[in-house]
């Protein structure tokens, strides 16, 4: 039997991801009280049983409540734990992630208490927060440079200038525009959407494309 | 601050894979006691926080104290949680996954309580064991033909041909060989071990592969 009283604590971390001047971002917060009070970390709380349905739900929750963001959709990324990784006691922490456009996150930058900085500026946060992020970054690299977690981080709407741009910011590297543009019509997340843009200074404007159905919306299941 | 009295049950679950006959099965361990005494399910138990030093460590404690299995390779698959899923209240489980050739299952294909199941006949487990079981189908299948997974299912020395034939059962299809000997040399997870097997009937003796380091054991921190 589990006794009440020996069950770890159960939380949740949540790693918003935005790109913001050309650079790869993390929402954070300064904690509001102990432990850790006045330090940045990653978003967090404790899980309600009494209104989660599940972890996704209390995600969802704790960025709301602490962070004004309702609408942003998260994925599981791994659950961390251990004894010492909380000064309250053995925890486990399911962290999620997010990859959204910076406008999605705008409530959020208007918040007190709250700051988004650059995903390698960020070391040096409390618990195990450092490690946290850090797999984060590690999934959205790592699922190859044609995964279509990296379109996440635009509007509903993009060129393929800007498709490729954000690539090569989430992923840290220089591609090929043109093995760029074919890999990713073979791997087919993305269509045209049926309207056009027409750039300042363009002679042409420029087709644009959306995520297909299936593509644009996590899991939210989990 | 969190009411130890509203913890949330934390649980680890394992779905242990392995090949036998030609197909892709899972360790199942008839339930000694309620929740659903005498059904077939996944093998689990609770979080103990006075010697785990993390989740993964609980799984590989419950794999040996209920199938006496000490040596397997666990990676963490995702939690599941809810209010309904544990009619002892709102819990969260941790699942975990883990391939090896049969001969690893030994022990636990010897002891009473376990039963070694075609995974597609396995449905109708109580809990969320068969959302549990699909998952870690899904991840298996999921990561692409090519991945280092399935070949985790062979002894650590193995041919071509048998490595073929593994990831024709792990996934479900019929693979050209050429394409697959190519597509897998291309992914450079595995290499000549130097030593060769001369097959029954067979004129030459075949070489043997194995997986190169970093591809044999997987990641034990979460």
């Amino acid at each position: 039997m589990s006794n009440p009283s020996d069950r770890p604590i159960l939380t949740v971390d949540i790693v918003p991801l935005t790109l913001a001047n050309g650079r790869l971002c993390v929402l954070r917060a300064l904690r509001p009280e102990a432990p850790f009070a006045g330090r940045a970390a990653l978003i967090g709380g404790y899980v309600h049983t009494d209104e989660d349905r599940h972890l996704g739900d209390s995600a969802r929750r704790v960025l709301t409540a602490k962070a004004g963001l309702s609408a942003l959709y998260v994925e599981q990324l791994s659950t961390f734990s251990g004894p010492d990784r909380d000064p309250r006691g053995w925890s486990a922490s399911v962290a999620y992630f997010s990859l959204s456009p910076l406008t999605a996150l705008q409530p959020a930058l208007e918040a007190p208490g709250l700051e988004l900085v650059p995903a390698d500026e960020a070391g040096g946060m409390p618990f195990d927060h450092d490690t946290i992020l850090a797999a984060a970054l590690a999934r959205l690299r790592g699922k190859g440079a044609y995964s279509d977690l990296p379109a996440r981080f635009l509007e509903a709407e993009f060129t393929l200038a800007e498709l490729h741009a954000v690539y090569e910011i989430a992923l840290g590297e220089t591609l090929n525009i043109d093995a760029f543009r074919r890999k990713v019509m073979e791997r087919g997340f993305i269509e045209e959407s049926g309207a056009k843009r027409r750039e300042p200074g363009a002679n042409r404007p420029s087709l644009l494309y959306q995520l297909k159905a299936g593509h644009a919306v996590f899991d939210r299941r989990m």
